[in-house]
């Protein structure tokens, strides 16, 4: 039985992290919420609610394997890995590759609070001044401190710069990847500027996104584009330093 | 040779999640930076700045065990849990323990949003108004839904709602403690409302808090009284509801 990834059918989101590594690794899942002609948000909102199963996730995106129920991307990630090719065997090599992960999501909660930075159910029209504040820093800040962190692993990787982990690609890489991206897309103006100092960065997203499996899925239907639903928005008044307010 | 832990000196932080689990499991461990008479923050920063080791953490808390040097504090229970009895030995209960784990992370960095809303480099004093709506919106939704989360994984728990997973403490019960008792500092008008909901979120506070070890190490002075340079802040004026600004 393939496994089921559940998450919100029009957005890349967090679920886009479990997809580049299901695509990556070849093995066969459903989309569940996004399945031609069937409506399968209701069955993902049944599992969020707890009363179908004693273990529920508190958010998507979530994965049925077998009898397993797995919520929380970064743990997804650590299941997948230890059962495909997308992590070392070694326990070392296994919570490293976990380590950055869970550095990458903490960017990826970064980067949805430069548009939500008050309140997540709240409109961003509703929040558009404190989110001019949050983006400011985070363009000047967060976001050099944290590429300028995943360009020194790449450097001091002892096997070599072209992956994160060893000689080889992880589920790390795909989702560094994916934040790259998502990055070059909300903020243009000020990535063009920052990857002058992350050649390896740079080189990554290029190396990943040209393997032959995520070509093809980039290229497909199945590869949602970005838009403003998602954690990674294009907010052009948000892609500048602004003068910080005192 | 005793495990050294990598943290601040003057707070509690991320850095509890890891000494709770520590204390509880009685494994001998060197708290570098607060070691008498030794200041030990050099060492850390010097791990930080990545010219020590090829695979530097991004920020404390880490850990050095052995050859291994572990960062995020969830990666952390996720090794302490595979060597000690912190977590279920099967691989589906140690997911389920880290996803619980991993969503206490998530709160643990919402609530150090509400003081911070707007940039961690900043002093709360600039960033105050924004406080105050953020921690309304958190006091008001994102709190109730964590831990009535939290309260339903209790309840639905088929070994009994003592503990969250299975019929034994785990790490994600520490860790629950912790968030607890860093809601009742920080939040006491909110949380004094909001209990009356969790009753048995409050009973597994009281049962983590009487186990004799944590009891213990709660009454030593290795327990870091709370203050306002960590993640559970005391600022009376965002303990309470505002009207939101629109």
């Amino acid at each position: 039985m393939p496994y089921e990834l559940y998450y919100w059918p029009s957005i890349q989101g967090r679920g886009e992290f479990v997809r580049l590594a299901l695509e990556d690794a070849d093995i066969a899942y459903v989309d569940v919420a996004r399945q031609p002609g069937k409506n399968g948000l209701p069955s993902m909102l049944r599992l969020l609610d707890g009363r179908e199963c004693v273990q529920p996730p508190f958010a998507p995106p979530f994965l049925r394997a077998g009898k397993l129920l797995i919520g929380q991307t970064a743990n997804i990630l650590l299941f997948l890995g230890s059962r495909y090719d997308l992590a070392p065997r070694t326990e070392a090599g296994r919570l490293w590759t976990h380590q950055l992960q869970l550095t990458i999501a903490d960017v990826v909660n970064e980067v949805h609070d430069t548009h939500h930075p008050i309140a997540s159910r709240l409109y961003y029209r509703d929040q558009r001044q404190e989110a001019r504040r949050r983006a400011a820093d985070f363009i000047a800040t967060r976001a050099p401190k944290y590429l300028g962190y995943f360009e020194q692993v790449l450097a001091g990787n002892p096997r070599g710069d072209k992956f994160l982990v060893g000689a080889r690609p992880t589920y790390a890489d795909l989702s560094l990847f994916q934040l790259v991206a998502g990055l070059r897309y909300a903020f243009p103006r000020a990535m063009t500027r920052l990857e002058r100092q992350l050649p390896l960065v740079v080189a990554l997203h290029d190396r990943v996104a040209s393997r032959p499996r995520i070509a093809a899925y980039l290229a497909s239907e199945r590869r949602i584009p970005f838009n403003e639903e998602g954690i990674f928005r294009h907010y052009p008044e948000l892609d500048r330093p602004v003068t910080r307010r005192r």
